[in-house]
């Protein structure tokens, strides 16, 4: 198994130890949506943690190389489901150094292409 | 430069032929925000060449391998800025078969988490 899927095996399995030690001391989160930054390893690890919610998540889809890689996951909680697509960048030894994620919400399509496209 | 680069750069450059040629003829395109789906590449690249606006793109992120991989692009329109994650599966000799794309758009910060976040 590969860093992204250990990462995602530890944060499933609240194993923050395992969390932790894939983690550079000086990680970056960034939340491009929200422009929320969390700084550091210990902070991060607090971040998802403390997250609320007796959330759980499955892995979908992780393309990785030697600089970092991205995954699709969906996350559930409560009856709710939503995907979250994560960038991660590997430093020295493969500890993860930056991790910037998107949490997509569902919008209305845009008219005009209703000759193109289906629902589903 | 790998599929994913190219397949950007034909986009970028609206050289519909070489986009066209990445594609396998029964590709399918995703938008799990809207739920549209758009099918054959007859249609996905009509549904680019049609796309409205003055649209530019920058590539952020790619990572890829022998299956498919993942991209970060950001898009202009006008004076606005959005990130465009994509995920792509290749078939047989490297063709693009599937196109899933999430455009996460801004949204406010849950309260809670204040004492670990900074906003940027």
């Amino acid at each position: 198994m590969g860093v992204i899927g250990r990462y995602w095996a530890a944060v499933e399995g609240r194993a923050w130890d395992d969390l932790a030690a894939l983690l550079a001391e000086d990680v970056v989160y960034e939340l491009p949506q929200t422009r929320e930054r969390v700084t550091g390893r210990d902070a991060y690890v607090r971040f998802n943690r403390e997250y609320p919610g007796d959330w759980h998540l499955t892995v979908d889809r992780v393309h990785e190389d030697a600089a970092g890689g991205a995954s699709w996951a969906t996350f559930t909680v409560g009856g709710e489901t939503m995907p979250a697509v994560t960038f991660f960048r590997f430093g020295a030894g493969g500890s993860v150094t930056h991790v910037t994620e998107f949490w997509p919400e569902p919008y209305d399509p845009p008219p005009g292409r209703e000759h193109l496209v289906e629902r589903y």
